[in-house]
């Protein structure tokens, strides 16, 4: 075979194999690693609702005495916050599972098979085509050592093989590009949804806390009692 | 003993009670639960971590592809962001361990004994002091049936002592409240000094994903190749 044609049939099949023993088992691992990801993400989030719960019971304690109410409404109002800041983050905990890890997931698995079929269909093909040109070549060589007076037709047969031949690797390596590239393309593309809404929500939770009056310090300071550097502990 | 005075007795007592048996256990379980909620942080740090770290790897590999360097570039680029936003987010979580759960541990460590002891001591001085004046009552009782001529001297001794018993009801009740006070103070005040250093990371964090050259999902629809929603996996 030509050599440039063995060139092209060695890059599209390098293609698919960088597909099918790399991009693939690293996308299986990504998944993997996500599920732990979303995993410590729950953990983290019951954590900081339990914490919170207790600040909350604080609160209420504080509001109960006769001395702290408003800084029982303050410790009351931050564990709310933090709750709402919580649910605030489950939309891109959401986002990340369903719009992320979960296509992911069903793509790795579709696309092994997927992938190695249309692998082993190029292979097929093309060492079909290979070995039919190979055969028309020899009998034209056959056919000119014995001044066939069909030989000039086998030519033009060989010729259009030959330009056939062409066509067929240039076009299965162009798609086996464009798989790549879909593949790199649909990660990017996940990741960038993702992390928009990541931002979206920290727009939003920043915004909040800026225009939202929430307790500022000077409310301690202003209504608690007076702040005076005395005990061992309490300054 | 003079209901009144009885009255405060009885409310300056509540308040310590109230710091030793609710406040205090409710700091000591806070500082539990709060270095629960510090290994789930670090947990999902190192999950984020191990979770962007294979991104990067996978962006390296197609950086080394003929078709997706701009993929590449991007997915790197996340990885690094992710990374930055990681080590910020550190920030906080020192406060909260730092500033805040060390200081409560260390405090409702020391805050038991102490408190404890004002409240005895405080005890010891009221029942000395009550004590001491009902004698006092009771010899002036005796006296004036006896028409003593020392009875005069004796009920100024009983007004002063009353006087001085009020005032150490008195004053001993606003400590008491002090006291209260300045422990619901300081776990609020530690609260909203941590919120505001999270305020400060989600401002950072915001504002540099708004006007930092991030990858735009331009990018990828631009320089990637075009989408075109076919196969059946990565449309």
């Amino acid at each position: 075979m030509a050599p440039e044609m063995d060139q092209f049939y060695r890059s599209t099949m390098a293609i698919y194999k960088s597909i099918m023993e790399q991009f693939n088992p690293a996308l299986e691992n990504l998944v993997y690693l996500g599920n732990n990801y979303l995993r410590a993400f729950h953990a983290l989030s019951e954590a900081a609702e339990v914490y919170f719960s207790a600040i909350q019971k604080i609160g209420e304690q504080a509001l109960q005495s006769s001395t702290s109410q408003i800084l029982g409404e303050i410790l009351v109002q931050m564990s709310d916050t933090q709750r709402h800041l919580n649910s605030d983050l489950e939309v891109v905990v959401q986002t990340f599972h369903g719009d992320l890890l979960q296509h992911m997931e069903k793509n790795t698995k579709l696309d092994m098979q997927f992938i190695k079929d249309s692998c082993q269909h190029y292979e097929i093909e093309y060492r079909h085509r290979a070995a039919n040109l190979e055969k028309c070549m020899s009998e034209l060589w056959r056919m000119e050592r014995k001044r066939d007076k069909n030989a000039r037709e086998m030519k033009e047969s060989v010729n259009r093989l030959h330009a056939q031949m062409q066509a067929f690797v240039s076009e299965s390596k162009r798609a086996a590009e464009l798989e790549e590239k879909r593949r790199y393309r649909f990660l990017a593309e996940k990741h960038l949804l993702l992390s928009n809404t990541f931002l979206q929500f920290l727009g939003r939770v920043s915004g909040a806390g800026e225009s939202k009056p929430r307790p500022p310090e000077s409310v301690v300071r202003r209504k608690g009692c007076s702040f005076l550097p005395l005990c061992f502990l309490y300054g």
